[in-house]
């Protein structure tokens, strides 16, 4: 039964994938388009949703499929239907995001990807489609979301400092913070477990790690709190 | 040009109009179908979007044409597109959300149009459609919003009292709140302005009417905050 035959908008899905690499770096997955429109230009990983697929499926299947990325939780984002967004036609799109550890690939997140590439948030190339104003909307989600829930648990490793903690916070804020009122706060939270152990192989003063109580993690996440720093 | 030429979903729009009565009851705006399917149910107003509008004025005009709602300030919510949720086609429909005050008319809520009547949240008939599953997603934006955004501009009428906006808080929150210890939270907040007027006609001893600081109530809103009670 097919009882609406007007013209269709075409329905895509986008994925913008942030990492956090070794050195705490925020990136971002992109991949060089190699058909017209926007050929050679960099673009987030998307494409066509299939009629029999929901759209967290077909934006597993494209990110998959342009970069190796899966199994990682992917959140909606927003969804954008300007109309002059897509040369070839009118097409809607469900954007989607996800947050990854680079290091200890808690997810398989294969570069090797042809024309996929992870990108610092600081040098993104100009972006295809309407892709920087995706890309923007999905920095300030997470820019919103550090103010009343955690955040850091699907990006850092298992352990970690509070200095690479405060760098998170810093590098998704975009401005710097005072080192003692952020461990002040963020230890007040009851939110980290000491693990009893020190950094590895540096130079200066090895520095404790830290995981995250999972439990106290999924209960602010749920509860909301307010982090003013 | 028309590079696309696989089956296409069918896209519509969906609209979540909260309305506060004078008893500050909270109202949802429904419509009853005249068509299959679910011919005879309830259902959120909404209706397929044009090839040439974008998705906010499909949702606006869908709006007008259904319910003689206009010029409201809509709000994207979420993206449905289960496979399953509209019998005829597969169907994506991204719904939107807007809250407006029901004695003042801020805007125009006509409930003359036919088949379209406002409905409390207690009192919500089983939907058409995943229309309880989208109405849902709506409440629950609603109460989280509430906890790091002042709400009650749009719903409220200019001048209100302490006890009406308490209302509010406990109708989106679902559960009773201590009076002392709002009234405290709330006005340390400097949110509100003394009116300098109280209310009129009623028995009891009048309250104090309360207008929001605009200027307070936007820098809030931007930056957030957290209404822990």
């Amino acid at each position: 039964m097919h009882t609406y035959e007007y013209p269709r908008p075409a329905l895509t899905v986008d994925c913008i994938v942030f990492g956090l690499d070794a050195q705490q770096e925020l990136k971002v997955m992109l991949i060089q388009r190699d058909i017209p429109p926007f050929q050679g230009q960099w673009a987030i990983p998307g494409g066509f949703v299939r009629i029999d697929e929901t759209l967290e499926a077909a934006a597993l299947r494209e990110l998959r499929e342009e970069t190796g990325i899966y199994d990682v939780y992917l959140e909606q984002l927003y969804t954008f239907g300007d109309l002059a967004r897509d040369p070839r036609d009118r097409t809607v799109t469900v954007a989607y995001y996800a947050l990854i550890n680079l290091v200890e690939q808690k997810i398989k997140a294969s570069t090797d990807a042809r024309d996929a590439s992870w990108f610092p948030l600081s040098k993104i190339p100009k972006l295809a489609f309407d892709h920087d104003k995706i890309l923007k909307t999905a920095i300030a989600r997470l820019r919103g979301k550090i103010r009343y829930e955690p955040i850091g648990f699907e990006l850092l490793a298992t352990k970690f400092t509070l200095s690479q903690l405060q760098k998170l916070y810093e590098t998704v804020l975009d401005h710097p913070l005072d080192k003692r009122n952020f461990r002040k706060k963020i230890l007040s939270m009851e939110l980290l477990i000491d693990s009893g152990e020190v950094e590895q192989g540096v130079s200066h003063r090895a520095a404790k790690l830290y995981q995250f109580d999972e439990s106290k993690y999924l209960q602010l996440k749920q509860n909301g709190f307010n982090f003013e720093i």
